[in-house]
């Protein structure tokens, strides 16, 4: 309303007042701050999660835009279902078929971007002052949903095996004890973003267990299991248990983000609901996009087309890692399986979050582990991509992250005085201890 | 959680207590049903709202489509910005200037469709137990939004001038003299759907001095505004008022639905939530279809592409009233300047909804006027649409319509025995009194 109350008497937004409570959480990530920093060309970002589209022949883009327009052209210009196209769910049971997952097109819901999902699926389950149990670290964005829908995020720690299921339980009856609502487990097992790691079989089944004991619903979001480095993916925890699992898949990374689709596998129920929500939201997900990438699923090699992003990913990622074997040798990170990202660890006395302006400078950009915390940890740590910068502006941009990090160092040392420095450039675990909270 | 309450003890979804209390107003749509009886072939659809697509020349896409990849390609199949691709809010802004709309790209955010503005703000704003007010009748899948974040819904009665002010006056007095909060006032003055009248300049005046004097913000919703069928189109209330309107627009009526482009044009505070509430839904909208619209709008004669449909639509309506003139001539309807709706009132007697079941059986399909109302009104009106179905169809539909109606007048006679009939046929206001709630 037009009237502040006095507290707020001298915002100069007049509507002010008028914002839902939720609205409050709808905070601007760091992640998105910096990507107006990171786009000026001179700074290496290893930043962002922008996956490498340009390893996308264009033909086979513009071949199936060319074919969907000749023969379905006003059906790909009108409105569709709130389900999404029949054939393209088909088609994506073929994709989750890669990961072991086994299920029905009737279960399938196509959204705008699995983000899209993720918010469909909040709005369906978040009541305020809910919890949502999630990795400590997690995805940033996810936490920005659930925030805004007034949950309280729970970290769970992990180890470089994953989420760690002792601490799990520890958690789950710790806030059960306390009467708070547990409303799911948000994971993203496979090639972690931004811990770099992976869920190890035994520790899937262990989840799945506690979970289904304790009745909470599993959430899982799996942008990058296609994107393994060894000889197969990792099974999928939706394909070891049905009921209990909702999962998220996408077309961003395996194809490219612009058409914005990914989906939904869902027990029918809810399956429904999240027809409802989105149609509530969007009415249909893109007809034109869905069409495209159906066609392009028909009569490309899109096995083959992912065998090349694999191989893109693999190479950026043993140059970043070499490069901090060569560079960074007493700090620690994470060796990923597949995926985007390296979870590095700073000496104890450094501060990604404070470092990040003097990287900046530097010209090389990253996002602060703080990033993806909830609750202010993630100071010691840095999320590194290696998904859109070539090799050698990797090793350009860890070269230059080392100055920095050796500049820090420097400079703590001569305010330091006469303290024991080795312990300042000990190396420490990539996560930190699994009591942290 | 597994365990149910003994209420719901035989429910067959296991996660029916973790539901958000919110998603309890997630209904399937009465227009949301009829889409599957409807796409039978030999019903004549007059229910659904979608563009006729087919009078876009589709080279007019194809050499867009063909031009983007040809020479933007990696940046049309990555992630772009949530707030969409500046030179689109450029182009956006010709577009509102054709009706009197002046303001900056900066404050434009474009949206998966403006289905989805709709959606974020509505999150933005709306806490449970909030007031929206809205024209009875009412674009259904708004109200849908409304009621999935636990807002009531407060009808305002229309006339053939559109909203009627006074009514408007009194509905918010009475409101918050109930210590009611209102949070907004939705509203779509032109070419309105389902009611296919327009709000007259002096009311647009009167309306927006009352909502500036009341303190309650106006969401102007206008996919149809260019689709007029008179000189020119009516001037939206975001040219006359800036500050207290909220403006949605969309590509979908005006070019193509497939794409899911649309956009809001608010004042600078509501902007930037809008572009954090885009972010944490979808990331960003489809580079790729902005960047196709983008590209059209740029190479295509766009103007002379609204007239054609514009004509295109003209003779769909004047098709269906002289259809309606000449089978139903006892009943009234509204005459649009514009857009794609006819509101039609039956005999007092009749009821829209329970009659549906009789018309798919005749091959015809409408929407019940009970689809556009919150509160069960709206059982003696239908929603007419001409958009889609051609001419002839229309009076194939208009021809059975008027036999349903008459059957079911007949049997009213048989049943009524010696009543007097006159009054059943008396043709009636095409709204319900303004008196009514």
């Amino acid at each position: 309303m037009i009237e502040s109350s006095p507290a707020q008497g001298n915002n100069l937004d007049p509507w002010y007042d008028s914002y839902a409570a939720r609205t409050a959480g709808l905070a601007a990530s760091e992640v998105r701050a910096l990507f107006a920093v990171a786009s000026r060309p001179e700074v290496v970002s290893l930043a962002g999660g922008m996956p490498y589209v340009s390893a996308l022949p264009q033909e086979l883009v513009t071949g199936a835009m060319d074919k969907v327009m000749a023969e379905r052209g006003p059906v790909a210009l009108q409105y569709g279902s709130g389900q999404g196209v029949p054939a393209l769910r088909e088609q994506i049971l073929e994709v989750m078929a890669l990961e072991g997952i086994s299920g029905s097109a009737d279960d399938v819901v196509v959204t705008t971007g699995s983000q899209h999902a993720l918010e469909l699926f909040s709005k369906l389950f978040i009541d305020p002052g809910d919890v949502v149990i999630a990795e400590g670290p997690s995805y940033v964005t996810a936490m920005v949903i659930f925030n805004s829908y007034q949950a309280d995020v729970d970290h769970v720690p992990m180890d470089e095996h994953g989420l760690i299921p002792g601490a799990l339980r520890e958690h789950i009856a710790r806030l059960k004890a306390a009467g708070r609502r547990i409303k799911f487990l948000y994971t993203i097992p496979t090639f972690h973003n931004p811990a770099g790691v992976t869920l190890t079989w035994e520790r899937r089944l262990e989840i799945l267990e506690i979970c289904k004991s304790e009745g909470v619903l599993v959430l899982e979001d799996n942008p990058y299991g296609l994107l393994y480095f060894g000889d197969r993916p990792p099974a999928a925890m939706r394909s070891i248990e049905e009921d209990g699992v909702v999962y998220l898949g996408t077309f961003s990374k395996t194809l490219a983000p612009g058409f914005r689709l990914g989906w939904a596998l869902a027990p029918h129920a809810i399956r429904e609901k999240l027809i409802l929500a989105n149609e509530a939201a969007v009415l249909s997900p893109s007809s034109f996009t869905q069409l495209v990438v159906s066609e392009y699923l028909s009569q490309a090699d899109w096995r083959g087309q992912i065998d090349t992003f694999r191989g893109v990913y693999r190479e950026r990622k043993e140059a970043m890692l070499s490069a901090l074997q060569e560079h960074l040798p007493e700090l620690s990170w994470t060796n990923p399986n597949g995926g985007f990202y390296v979870w590095l660890t700073l000496p104890e006395s450094l501060d990604s979050k404070a470092m990040l302006p003097r990287a900046v400078k530097e010209l090389v950009a990253y996002t602060p582990g703080t990033a993806f915390y909830a609750d202010g940890n993630g100071r010691q740590n840095i999320r590194l991509s290696f998904c859109y910068p070539t090799p050698e502006q990797i090793r350009v941009g860890i070269r230059r992250l080392a100055n920095v990090v050796s500049g820090e160092l420097d400079l703590l040392e001569t305010f330091a005085g006469t303290g024991d420095l080795s312990q300042l450039r000990m190396s420490r675990g990539a996560f930190p201890p699994s009591d942290l909270r």
